[in-house]
């Protein structure tokens, strides 16, 4: 606690979202600790206090915990041993190991929750390539291998065609030490989202169901409320639900699901963290994803999450075409008054995920255009007057 | 510039007018620095880059401009001889001392605001007692008596019943140092306030007219907008914009108003930047006043202002019964979850504005109760379960 009693979360990780959970924290007296590995990082640029670090070093982690009242997580790419030493302590994280667990290696996840009865693609563990081509033959080709840990935003992810691609992925996979998982090619009619906030003791909010329009594997726009049948995002938010308690989470939780064309929601991923599909909620909902993870971690009372508008739609900013995005801001600022862009900060990339914009509306298909076409803009897809 | 493109505006002050700019910084992607007399200043304790000095300290504020692009300010005190050094090197102050004099200088005001035709209260400058005795003379007692520097908060402001009192005061001020004003008494019937954004170019947004709740010369609640007469509101924002030109304000400029017994509007006093009459605007407008100041100042355009509800209240946290709100966050939350508080990480002090709380909703009435009722157990004035 502070002198002023209030207490200091700790966010190991520099990027987007430990920025985010910064700007959350002000309203509400928080205090804030970044660990970051550079001070150029998203969160590292913006937080009032940043100890510089590495999230895989024991020792940096436990030196930075002493220095918080709750450690909690910009990213899953934490060295877990590192984090039971802090508990062993005394400290405090969350969500804690087992949680991040379930996001940290997919084949755990895959069987504990098809042992809570939850809805999951068909899946097995890879000893070899034969064991791919055997579940090939039961379920037909194309399948999809996965790394079993470090794969996100489509990477770690491979659509086999047939035994020959098998066989070149699983020596290639030997050779670096990475294991695999394999899994029926699901035919996705629809990505969806679910997010919960849940306190330690159980307590959970759940944000409205949200789609999720992924090309390439990464995200490009998320659309608040899911324009899908009803029957179907009562079951993606049963699911949401269940996966908080099966998880024991703590903290926001996003579950990735697909709705398939055959009728079933099966769950895709597992992140035990704010996410990309809520960031819809900042601007969007009675209270953001990252104020909701903050008094979560905190084990105090959670905020409502309904919409504040029938319609709202957040857009990535996806790589850009100049080395900075100042010059197209106040561009987008003039032509586009109906949204909010979020910038992280982040150098420009081909493809990396600088920003979002958010927009509220009435009409989910005017509001839709209007957030694509300033997230265009903002990455210079747009040319002032032209079109995309 | 930063190397990322983005600028770096520098604010002067750590008050909580600075926090909230540095909020709403982060998502634009700009830089903020603030110049704090302390660390441990509500705007210190949540800034990634602080300078510690004195805002009346002309070295201070010039070594602070050299890191800066633009200069803006979270209050009057600083010293405007200090600011046009800066300008003379070339740094850029927004808004500028011409316009600060506006808000620095009461009978500057008055006399330039007459001058321009904008409806002001009968004023007279006081060259001693006797100039009030032939003041009150011509518009009988009371009088209202203003020191021409410094007041604000209702400080520097007193109510004259006769000659007897106003001698006494002259003789006080005069050892003091401090120069009056004398005003009729105004026979008050509700206080409004008006804020315009506006940019160097003239171009400018104003947000819906608002009514401001007075005791004892403190704001106490604001209500947008504010449930008057249309008639009364748009003569209030054609001041309000008018007030914009003649102070060639940069940024945002906060206009009071008297809305009289006998139906006039009358200016009362003008803020410089944001003002505690806007903070409605966080959750309650499309735009921040804060994001608007900022885009202002950095010549950026502006965004829009319509309210997010049909009623948004905001209400004042006073003073406070405990050293820290930190005990009575979590039972406010739990208990008001329809409310958005922003606490100034303040030691609490009596009558010491420490936070304020914003309430949205369709009917004013609910949504006052609702955002009086927060702010009350959030100060300690409300027992769970108890009444007030």
């Amino acid at each position: 606690m502070g002198p002023d009693g209030f207490p200091t979360v700790g966010i190991v990780g520099g990027g987007q979202l430990a920025r985010m959970m910064v700007q959350a924290a002000i309203p509400l007296g928080i205090h804030v600790r970044v660990l970051a590995e550079r001070p150029e990082d998203s969160a590292a640029r913006v937080a009032p206090a940043v100890d510089l670090g590495a999230p895989d070093d024991p020792e940096a982690l436990v030196a930075f915990a002493g220095r918080c009242d709750v450690v909690t997580l910009d990213h899953e790419l934490v060295d877990l041993e590192a984090l039971e030493t802090i508990i062993a302590a005394g400290g405090v994280v969350r969500p804690g190991p087992s949680t991040l667990e379930f996001a940290k290696d997919k084949l755990h996840q895959r069987i504990r929750f098809a042992a809570a009865g939850l809805p999951v693609p068909e899946y097995e563990p890879v000893a070899d390539a034969s064991s791919i081509e055997r579940f090939a033959a039961r379920l037909g080709w194309p399948v999809v291998a996965k790394a079993q840990r470090g794969g996100y935003d489509g990477r770690g992810v491979w659509v086999l065609a047939d035994a020959a691609s098998a066989h070149g992925l699983v020596e290639a996979c030997a050779s670096r030490g990475v294991s695999l998982l394999v899994e029926e090619f699901v035919p996705i009619a629809n990505e969806l989202a679910v997010l919960v906030a849940r306190r330690p003791g159980g307590e959970r909010v759940t944000y409205p169901v949200v789609e999720t329009v992924q090309r390439d594997g990464i995200c490009h726009e998320v659309i608040a409320p899911a324009p899908l049948d009803e029957a179907v995002t009562e079951e993606a938010r049963r699911i949401g639900e269940r996966v908080a308690e099966v998880t024991e989470a703590v903290g926001v939780i996003a579950t990735e699901l697909f709705w398939t064309q055959d009728g079933r929601v099966l769950v895709n991923e597992v992140a035990t963290r704010p996410h990309n599909s809520g960031h819809f909620s900042i601007d969007g909902a009675a209270t953001s994803q990252f104020e909701n993870h903050l008094r979560a971690v905190l084990d105090w009372p959670l905020g409502p999450t309904d919409l504040r508008a029938p319609a709202v739609v957040m857009a990535n900013l996806l790589g850009a075409d100049s080395e900075s995005l100042a010059p197209r801001l106040a561009e987008t600022l003039r032509e586009e008054p109906r949204v909010h862009p979020y910038l992280y900060g982040k150098g420009v990339r081909p493809g990396r995920k600088v920003g979002h914009v958010n927009a509220l509306g009435d009409d989910p298909h005017e509001t839709r255009e209007r957030a694509v076409r300033a997230a265009a803009r903002l990455t210079g897809r747009l040319v002032p007057g032209g079109t995309q």
